[in-house]
């Protein structure tokens, strides 16, 4: 183990978790939460044992997705994840329901975002998926900063202002030294249901020319398909359904996965 | 000057700002910043004396929506805020452009927004409004329980995941006894622009409902019109055309803000 640099937290492995993928936005509502839903459900369609954290404790759309909400039960001192469509996910949404805002002040935030990682009998996985808070704030800063992350992924729409903010959550990851799986463009273009017209309603190419122009790589163009939304409003996510854009966003990721783990070259790992 | 409660700080006015209007939404991405832009430029060409304070740090979008970026200059110890549409503007886009994240813990971002309340030369105006950072955290309370806010507008999308977390900003108001002046539901529906059929791309009709519910008032539905996401990117709200469903919200904000005014009673405030 090489030593760390004053300040830098060590980043300790999660027992049985093969690889950690980041899902940030600079901006919120750009379906960071969308992508990361179906991701998940996705991976583990493909057969990959994945888990779900939802690390938006301030406003966790997770369950509501997911079309779950139960109160989590613990084994002794561990919590054990609820599973739904073959994941096993944890979130805020399952001790906090209802409409109660959750006024935290940064230190239990980065504490319970600890416990969730670190306290959760996620059991074996190929994939762990945490759900970031949008933005490039504290929150996320120290959550990438401690955990043994494989990779991130960062949603935009193409409009402009989306864009703008996804260019300061390029620039956090590599700043802390995550590898980037590449930037996911949402609400590409929508083809109207009643003639079938395409429009871009936020514009359009703006993730893959963003990808280019930091030499990061592009993962999926999905589309601003209203059957998205209502399977995230009906808990029924849409990767489920065959033929989406999803399905081949996961295999994307699985790919670039292997690749950057690759160029990391091989790791020695001392536990405590 | 009526005692304050244990641990709540003062509520100073802001000399010379007759109302304080906060714009916030429980999640990101639901056009908080182009209802915050467009009613602002809406009241100055209504002939109000308008300012425009952008309180999210993290992801500052007013500059580009604004489409002005300039620093601004200090007159001894106070800030000029920058000056465009006829609105007054402040925003940590001035200070930090460009695509660098900015990675301030609480107690910092506390005080750069105690900065742009007090510390700016907003003259007199009739309104300022201050456009909240997305969520229901730490940085939106501390801010609206320290500005003495006349009243605040929450927006939300149609889609059940934005009003799930649109409650809990209506909640957060409650708390912390800001007036609601009511609820704008944003991307109510999208007329297609090549057949003129009407997509509810992100359903619609949430936003008067759960304002039923929760027994506030309905302020406005704005299209999810191609036209003001491209006002926004290239600087030119759509307010500044004529006949949009934006100059009718900021009729309606003047209304809602006279009438809570009324049932707030006269005041007495005394200087420090």
């Amino acid at each position: 183990m090489t030593p760390n640099q004053p300040g830098q937290m060590p980043k300790m492995p999660i027992p049985g978790v093969k690889y950690l993928i980041a899902v940030g936005s600079g901006k919120g509502g750009v379906g960071k939460t969308t992508v990361s839903v179906n991701l998940a459900v996705g991976l583990a369609s493909l057969g990959y044992k994945t888990g779900l954290m939802d690390a938006d404790v301030y406003g966790p759309n997770v369950p509501l997705m997911m079309g779950i909400n139960r109160t989590p039960m613990a084994t002794g001192e561990r919590i054990q994840p609820l599973e739904q469509f073959g994941v096993k996910i944890m979130s805020m949404g399952f001790l906090n329901p209802g409409d109660k805002p959750l006024v935290w002040r940064g230190p239990m935030l980065h504490s319970v975002i600890q416990q969730f990682l670190r306290g959760v009998d996620w059991g074996d996985l190929d994939y762990l998926i945490i759900d970031l808070p949008p933005g490039t704030g504290d929150v996320q800063l120290s959550l990438i900063q401690t955990a043994p992350i494989s990779g991130s992924i960062v949603v935009t729409t193409p409009s402009d202002v989306s864009l703008e903010d996804a260019r300061k959550a390029i620039f956090m990851f590599h700043q802390v030294k995550v590898p980037i799986l590449g930037i996911v463009e949402n609400m590409s273009f929508l083809n109207c249901p009643h003639c079938n017209e395409r429009i871009d309603v936020f514009s359009h190419g703006g993730g893959r020319r963003t990808a280019t122009e930091m030499q990061v790589h592009f993962l999926a163009e999905l589309p601003l398909d209203p059957q998205v939304r209502i399977g995230g409003d009906t808990g029924k996510p849409i990767v489920l359904r065959e033929g989406t854009a999803f399905i081949e966003l996961a295999k994307n990721v699985v790919a670039r996965t292997e690749e950057v783990s690759k160029e990391e070259g091989p790791k020695i790992e001392i536990g405590e």
